[in-house]
């Protein structure tokens, strides 16, 4: 790891013959220390690798996809560094903890433009732009990049990669929440965040993003059946109807019997790797 | 799961075709209600399969393993059931949250003597007997067992198969406390739950049983040697020692970089489940 950005190394371990670190730098986005993760496979000791970032969902950190989801042994294989980024700054505003989903461990992803979220919840700036400039300084990447989320972070690596599709190649979700706009927790957040102002709303609506814009390479997405909020937070017909409409690719996987948690994540992340890791040697 | 002995089921999730599983019940030996957690694979949906216990460290709880381990994967491919049982029993007594290497999350899995601990603390007894009765009745267990565990679960692991060669086919350790008897946390553990009379600590140190019993299939032992607290507490050369004087068949890998965690575990947790599913199978 090269220091660059007053970047600061808590920890490092090796693991399936690489490294998993975990990091912490002064974001000016963000005007905060924001941390994340990194698991470098050992094929980045000899040269660049394609850069996968995993967005966490609701109450998560930087360390929960790198203890729960298993993603390393195949990372390793697949020669991916993996990237997961906290879930919000963790800089205390006022009844930020009284909700587990808004305020800590909850940025959703987007650029606050309400106090007194808009001085430190930039999140979606910080994850697509200041975050990667920094892993291409710090570690060896290739340039190539693809995100997938998981819940929360399903919701934000579908609008990271709708939004930019010319900085990601590849995006993939697990029970994401596809359409925030129409459901609690999106219409919470994005009121908290952004306002009442519907259109700001649509720049962060995965559905409204794909049905305008689609995205050139298939987008994977999976979801448990007995998922405990598939009908009332989740809605992924919304994210089909809206592929449908822009003839983008969706392979949408409902698995019978799984639930939300890391259970369902860990049981078909190896997938969702092949998947990025195809796309993005191509 | 049928329902025996008091067994109170805390939660099931799907997870790699099979059930992932948190149970409690209210154990005689220990007096005290138990957890555990149990990975059922798909196989055992239609036939009895081999059960293989995993012993986990100090500060540990019965979920520890099931969360970090990305075990399932395996134990699904070969049809084990993994059993994970909590690290002591969770009764508050005088000054057991004092220490994080003694009393809560750290019975080091011995029949205590000593008060206040020998009224609760017999893990020993309840891992080797209780447990695997009330799993053979509640869940679809063939009756052939194995067992590993790590760092403190690793010297308990050890012991139980040293000491019971006709209830466990195979043993297995990742960082064991391998010569308890000749570190501080063991010293400070036998000590405390069981007084000063060193023939009593030698039963249950795995380096002692080794020398004298020795056992029948070979043991399989995976040691980092980044491990902060391999030259201190772990000793696995003395284990080498005991194993060479009673000619048991030991494989000791010393894994270059690795420290002590599950960073380390789960990548090496592939051979160790295949090394056991292939004796449990014969």
């Amino acid at each position: 790891m090269a220091n660059g950005g007053g970047l600061r190394m808590l920890a490092e371990h090796a693991c399936f013959g690489g490294v998993q670190g975990f990091y912490e730098h002064d974001s000016g986005v963000c005007r905060a220390p924001m941390r994340f993760s990194v698991y470098r496979p050992a094929q980045a000791s000899t040269r660049r690798v394609p850069v996968l970032y995993w967005l966490a969902g609701l109450t998560c950190t930087e360390e929960t996809f790198m203890i729960k989801a298993g993603a390393q042994r195949v990372a390793a294989e697949l020669g991916l560094m993996l990237v997961a980024p906290d879930t919000s700054p963790r800089v205390r505003l006022p009844g930020d903890d009284v909700h587990g989903d808004f305020g800590l461990g909850a940025g959703f992803y987007v650029d606050a433009t309400l106090a007194p979220w808009s001085k430190h919840y930039h999140t979606y700036s910080w994850v697509t732009q200041e975050l990667p400039a920094l892993v291409a300084q710090a570690f060896p990447a290739s340039g190539a990049q693809g995100i997938f989320g998981h819940s929360m972070g399903g919701h934000g690596a579908l609008v990271c990669a709708l939004r930019n599709p010319d900085r990601y190649r590849s995006v993939s979700a697990f029970a994401p929440i596809a359409a925030p706009s129409q459901c609690p927790w999106g219409q919470k957040a994005f009121a908290g965040y952004l306002g009442d102002d519907r259109a700001e709303w649509a720049q962060y609506d995965a559905s409204e993003l794909a049905a305008r814009r689609g995205f050139a390479t298939p987008i994977l997405v999976d979801q448990g059946t007995a998922d405990e909020f598939l009908t009332v937070q989740l809605l992924p017909d919304r994210l089909a109807e809206a592929c449908r409409a822009s003839a983008t690719p969706l392979q949408l996987n409902m698995r019978e019997g799984y639930g939300h948690g890391y259970w369902f994540v860990q049981t078909f992340v190896e997938g969702h790797l092949r998947h990025h890791a195809a796309l993005l040697a191509a």
